[in-house]
């Protein structure tokens, strides 16, 4: 078993992944910047090590210090939360090099999925469902037609190079095909230089479904049923649930069998997210698979009643699971909100500064993550997340009215929060219906407020 | 359904019902005292309303005032909490006569069942088990003997009038009954001017193990399993759990069907608790039926994923219960302990004072009912619990290890408080082995400290 973990991250998800050693036994070491020296993270771990200046390049992504700091209190394993070094196939390489032990997929494993073609590809060898798309660069309009065709329309024409939307066309129908590909072609060769052109499905207001995984050292994946993540702005999600109200029981088993299979084809090891798109007539596929915890993990742990965090410890000392899929029940309905430090009525203006008073809800089926505090001073250099409030009811409609409950009773002064924002998203009766997609939030007007995709 | 419902407490509880209203949509009344005008329960009702000065005489079990604010405010039901008025029937009876729905029991059960004698009779008449006991009076020595190895022994002689242990002696064999009975007589005597004496049988070393009761108007009547509430000092229980590690699923069985058993032949309606003293050997006792929501509940809502005061609520509005016997399913191991304000030290004086500083712990399985905040000062007047701490794990061992972890994190400056007290329990080897009885705070050491049983 891991004898002191090193957590390579902060905020809540360094909170979170300390309290997991605490209850294991665990000694934990936490690393600061110089901006997080009165943060929570580094209060509550047994030991606390500053790795340089509050810019992340500085010190939460600097894998000398870090490596450094495991070798200098004798870690013997790295914890990397989300985001940061937590997807650096080189960070797991020099971890594996150094014999520490990472706590996540070999980096091998990382960096395979992190290739989205090679991942693609492992996919659609496994049978997992990829979206449709031709195989090379599409030469005219004749051949891409009868690509078209073959793929099934809508499709979507994209350059090679594009980005940011340029030489990107959709079509509907084959009427519309000829036209979309020349204007795409042309804005390539205007933009880039080169009119290579791919042909994709395009799968239309798609929900975001992922999968949690567990996979052990032995071999044995499970998957925790799913979770709908398609309230989100600009690919940042801001509200997560579990179940899916998209996601019949019949559908959550040919997902997750699919689910269990992508991992398996990636040799995958540690907690995992197979991130689907789910289309109407409950079509759905793989886009990408998540090699690390995610943020909106709590969901599932409620729903299942697992402890994701000490799982992934115990799989990277080598434990074999504990459960198998037929123990795995989803019970009760659990959403979580993001609370961001931002302004939605100035386009999500990050909003830095120190909490003057603090308030957060508690009582049955309530649960917040959060690493900040009354006095706490929100620092300029991270994301905007102050806290995540989850909550889990028997029903959807009940976690949905206590999530607007405790929202209510939420008091952060002294930095502009999202809170008013997501209590109008959770009053809304097209969210309320369970009839949405990762387009609702560009599409409907919140208290006053539409978002601009970019 | 209720619409307004006026809440007749204060603290956590208060808060706790609060939020179950804003959840199912009904308006809440706050009433407070002077001394509580800044209470988080006061700020968190949609209405408040201050019933008179700081002692509880004067305000919290004054039924004039509690019963004229809700006429005042329009609420059409009163929920009692726990303390204060839950278990005065005459209250219950004024909120019928004045068409107030009061959440509990009509005052007809709750004076049965106040009444202990009556209450035992119920029980020993419906075929729940009571402690053996004699009927009348024991005459002299040899109806006595008669008693004693018809009841069986180890026995307890009292006297009639007795009280604080005097005139009470046990005999644990035929051998030892007669002087037993001849010291204790003579001391009734001496200290009550009556030697009229009963003889019971003599529980050894019980656990305090109680069972969750619903029952609806419509007649169906449940149980949701038990909470071992042994760690007690003087009768106030400290740390409660669910399931009793001294519990079988043979005996859960067993205990459950007496349990409802008793509730219907009390003719019960709404959430309570029968209290049984278990022995060795599987015995157990009926001791007595509290007749309102216990502070303890949190224990079972979370192993029963079921939310005990909105079942109340909605047992109170007249709707029938959700489930059945059947779908009750209790899930992992819950622990509850309760941090007061006190020093255990100085013989565990209460020490009111201004919170200068708190720190709570959240995340996976800790859930926090607490009504005080930062800044917050504890009122002289009322009991001393500032908050319950609840922690939820998949096994006993897991729920142990948590709440040692969340008791290190808590910070509560400017009080005493109990919580490295609470500590030294849970890390006790013979609290850890689940083999521990009623006795065990007057029996163990616990960091230094030693209750004597008053």
């Amino acid at each position: 078993m891991i004898r002191k973990l090193l957590v390579a991250n902060r905020g809540e998800i360094a909170v979170r992944i300390i309290r997991a050693c605490r209850e294991l036994g665990i000694e934990s070491v936490a690393v600061y910047s110089e901006a997080d020296k009165d943060s929570l993270h580094a209060q509550l771990a047994d030991q606390a090590v500053c790795i340089g200046p509050g810019p992340s390049t500085e010190s939460y992504l600097n894998m000398e210090s870090i490596i450094s700091a495991t070798m200098t209190t004798g870690a013997d394993a790295i914890h990397p939360g989300f985001g940061f070094l937590s997807e650096n196939a080189r960070f797991a390489q020099i971890c594996e090099k150094c014999g520490i032990i990472f706590v996540g997929p070999p980096s091998s494993v990382i960096r395979s999925l992190g290739n989205k073609q090679e991942a693609r590809n492992t996919m659609e060898a496994a049978g997992v469902p990829v979206i449709p798309g031709t195989k090379g660069a599409v030469l005219d309009i004749d051949a891409g037609k009868k690509e078209a065709d073959r793929i099934g329309y809508p499709v979507i024409i994209k350059a090679a190079l594009g980005g940011g939307g340029k030489g990107m066309r959709t079509a509907f129908s084959p009427e519309e095909f000829e036209k979309a590909f020349l204007t795409a072609k042309k804005e390539a060769q205007m933009a880039f230089g080169d009119g290579t052109m791919y042909i994709e499905h395009f799968v239309e207001n798609p929900r975001h479904i992922e999968f949690q995984i567990l996979a052990d050292q032995q071999g044995n994946v499970i998957h925790l049923g799913e979770r709908d993540c398609s309230i989100q702005r600009n690919h940042q999600k801001m509200i997560e649930e579990s179940p899916s109200a998209a996601v019949s029981d019949k559908l959550r088993r040919k997902m997750g069998k699919a689910a269990v299979k992508a991992a398996k084809a990636a040799h995958y090891v540690n907690a995992g997210t197979i991130e689907f798109l789910l289309e109407k007539d409950e079509n759905f596929y793989f886009m990408e698979m998540n090699t690390r915890i995610q943020v909106e993990h709590p969901v599932t742990e409620w729903v299942t009643g697992m402890d994701l965090v000490k799982e992934q410890i115990r799989i990277a000392s080598g434990l074999p699971l504990q459960v198998s899929q037929k123990d795995v029940h989803v019970q009760g309905h659990a959403i979580e909100c993001r609370i961001n430090a931002e302004n939605p009525e100035k386009n999500f203006r990050p909003s830095p500064g120190t909490i003057s008073d603090l308030h957060f809800p508690g009582g049955q089926g309530i649960r917040v993550d959060t690493g900040i505090y009354s006095g706490y001073t929100v620092p300029p250099y991270y994301d905007s997340m102050l806290a995540k409030l989850i909550v889990h009811g028997s029903t959807r409609e009940e976690a949905i009215a206590k999530m607007k409950s405790a929202l209510g009773e939420v008091v952060i002064q002294g930095v502009d929060t999202n809170i008013d924002y997501q209590f109008e998203i959770l009053s809304h009766p097209d969210f309320q219906s369970g009839n949405f997609n990762v387009g609702f939030l560009s599409t409907h007007e919140i208290g006053g407020v539409k978002v601009n995709e970019i």
